[in-house]
């Protein structure tokens, strides 16, 4: 049993690759009339998609209405969906670009080139839309995908694939461009995990659990999509009601996602002048506060900070407040107890801001703004895969462009080495 | 024991990590300034290098004289080693600039900006000169470094590394930004790879075992510098006169490095006209062909390939050679049995140039010219920490600029996101 599911994952794999081959070579054009048809089938084929929807629905009975509310299609949710591929259709190809040209002095020439990455397989938790805007992405980088969504929803997102790879079958590409894993067998993702031949990248996009196990089984290169434990400063220079409109935006405009703020920190100086007015706006808005004994000591509603607090990504109506004592003790903060994602600092001193963007090891830094601005779409990038938190080849969001590589084409006359 | 030396590399990567703060932000003139008296220590000191040198070599009996001869080291080497940190002294600084800027319609002012990518791990064999080659481009590129190099040179290194290391304290550096493990215990490499919270990155360069085991056993990203099977493809529009100076260069100019042909394609339309004459010449030159059926009927005296051959880095003066059927052909060869390092094709046929350049997989693809040239100083990025297989974040040569990574800073004034 276990011999048959590697040997049909090592197909699919193989085929993936060889497919990549010929995905790499489209024109631009091709691309998109497939993206097109991709849209209007995704609308065509509603009723099957959300027929088994219904099905992933009527099988997740105890979980909670949030995990529900993700799962859940409609049909504003289906046209989103094909909103987003014609969204793809409009961005540049990334694939082809010349990002630097230069010639030597015995007359070569060097043109570092942008290229697909070759094998993308995506592993993720959530969504079932994450497999429509996934399958666009990659196809438009010229990349093969192999997908591994959540079990939770399985039929889903068997659904939107057949109606994608349909319109890929109809325009006569490869049946190795997109593929979905449709076991249910935990034991696929180990074993696609050491594929290194035929995968080149692999970007999981989940929880703590799922992060770790891809990390310690894969020989394949990973790009992690991990938590956001995001913080915004209050420093002692600070414009006090701009802080409080960012602190309070960054925490409550949607609080379940990963660039929310999760713990915030103000320096001593702030304290008393800032937050009995903040914590009081946020009780009043349902947040939970847990804080430092300074923290605790202005609003003694709150309740006290562990250690692991300061670790804790919440996606909730919580909050962890730390009163700092300078700058660099907030900076040391962020560096050890963050996550490297989005970290903004409130202040009006260009100094203490200089030294923040270049001292936080993050991917995303802020002066006096909200932290709810990390995304692809807001950044301008469009469609985005999500938010890397790892620092290689691609960190923050990560769209078309961080789905290519590059190769040097070099153009010669019979230079030889002397 | 075991424990004892986790403990004791547990300590080596928190501080490189520590230390990796520090130098992500020292002036380009710092950095310059250490790396010059780095320069001049490695020349004051050298008896002391050269004599560690030498109980590296009374204990390297019984290796071939290859071997020893990469790891003798002489006043001569000494000097390299040194003028290459002089080297690095005149390549830009690769912190800091400014990559991407522009402005969202909301105000946000988004800079995508260099940065170092923190803490670097370099496992290699072979020559001691890597040691300093290493530290000064991971100095210069803002990033701790730590280094576990050959048993067979430990002592050359740790001089290397003492001499070194000594400048850096000088200069009021903190003591964990350049770091080289010295105990031999071969579970040292195991342990550093699971210390995926202070280590970025890990470049393993050698042979295949050591690529393999750090590979299966890493939890941090590998960028992997791994063997050249560099192909020269001769098609039916070459210039047969260039393609045979150009394949002999790419064999014999230095037949023990990575970008050194190991494998010649030829049209089965030229064949004919080139093999006898070409094969002559490689007989001439000491080089053993091992080739497909059609090779062996023209040079009776070559020996039929394997399989194993055609996958096969020689680096030394043998050649596997097959005959192809076309240029699809070529290319499919090069993709399956190469190791999409450098490939080269000769013609005077634009049109068949274009699809070698489009559809070889490599990080260098080359139209007439030799694949010696896939070299970072011989591309004019200067030195190099060596020439990555792999498609993420670094592709080809591996300069200071692949040794850093980007940040996003983010310039506000008060936005927050409706």
């Amino acid at each position: 049993m276990k011999q048959n599911l590697k040997k049909e994952l090592e197909n699919i794999a193989k085929e993936a690759l060889q497919a990549s081959r010929a995905l790499a070579v489209l024109s631009t054009g091709a691309k998109n009339a497939v993206l097109k048809d991709m849209a209007a089938a995704l609308l065509n084929k509603r009723v099957v998609i959300l027929k088994a929807n219904k099905k992933d629905i009527a099988g997740s009975g105890g979980k909670g209405r949030a995990f529900i509310d993700r799962l859940t299609l409609n049909h504003a949710r289906i046209k989103q969906m094909a909103d987003s591929l014609l969204d793809i259709v409009k961005l540049k190809d990334p694939v082809g670009r010349v990002l630097r040209a230069w010639k030597l002095s015995n007359g070569l020439r060097i043109n570092k080139v942008s290229s697909p990455i070759g094998v993308v397989a995506i592993i993720y938790e959530s969504r079932p839309n994450v497999t429509s805007d996934c399958i666009g992405l990659c196809f438009k980088s010229g990349n093969s995908v192999i997908l591994r969504g959540g079990s939770e929803s399985l039929n889903s997102n068997i659904a939107i694939y057949n109606v994608l790879n349909a319109v890929m079958l109809k325009h006569g590409l490869p049946c190795g461009a997109i593929n979905l894993i449709e076991v249910s067998d935990r034991k696929a993702v180990d074993i696609l995990l050491k594929f290194n031949n035929y995968i080149d990248v692999v970007i999981p996009r989940g929880g703590e659990e799922l992060i770790n196990k891809v990390v310690s089984s894969s020989r394949i290169p990973v790009i992690k999509h991990y938590k956001g434990i995001c913080h915004v400063y209050v420093d002692e220079w600070a414009d006090l009601n701009m802080a409080e409109k960012i602190c309070f935006n960054a925490k409550l405009q949607r609080p379940g996602v990963c660039n929310a703020m999760e713990s915030m920190l103000v320096h001593r100086d702030a304290a008393d002048r800032f937050l009995p007015g903040m914590l009081k706006k946020f009780k009043d808005a349902g947040v939970q506060i847990r804080g430092c004994p300074t923290t605790v000591r202005i609003a003694k509603w709150a309740k006290a900070a562990t250690e692991k607090d300061y670790r804790t990504e919440y996606l909730d109506l919580i909050l962890s407040v730390k009163v700092v004592q300078d700058l660099d003790a907030a900076i040391a903060h962020i560096n050890d107890y963050g996550s490297h994602h989005s970290d903004s600092i409130v202040t009006e001193d260009r100094e203490n801001a200089k030294r923040f963007l270049r001292r936080v090891d993050s991917a995303c830094v802020y002066v006096n703004a909200s932290t709810r601005f990390t995304d692809g779409n807001q950044f301008g990038m469009g469609a985005e895969i999500g938010i890397s938190t790892d620092k290689l080849h691609a960190r923050g969001p990560m769209g078309l462009q961080e789905l290519t590589t590059y190769k040097y084409m070099i153009f010669g006359s019979g230079q030889i080495r002397e």
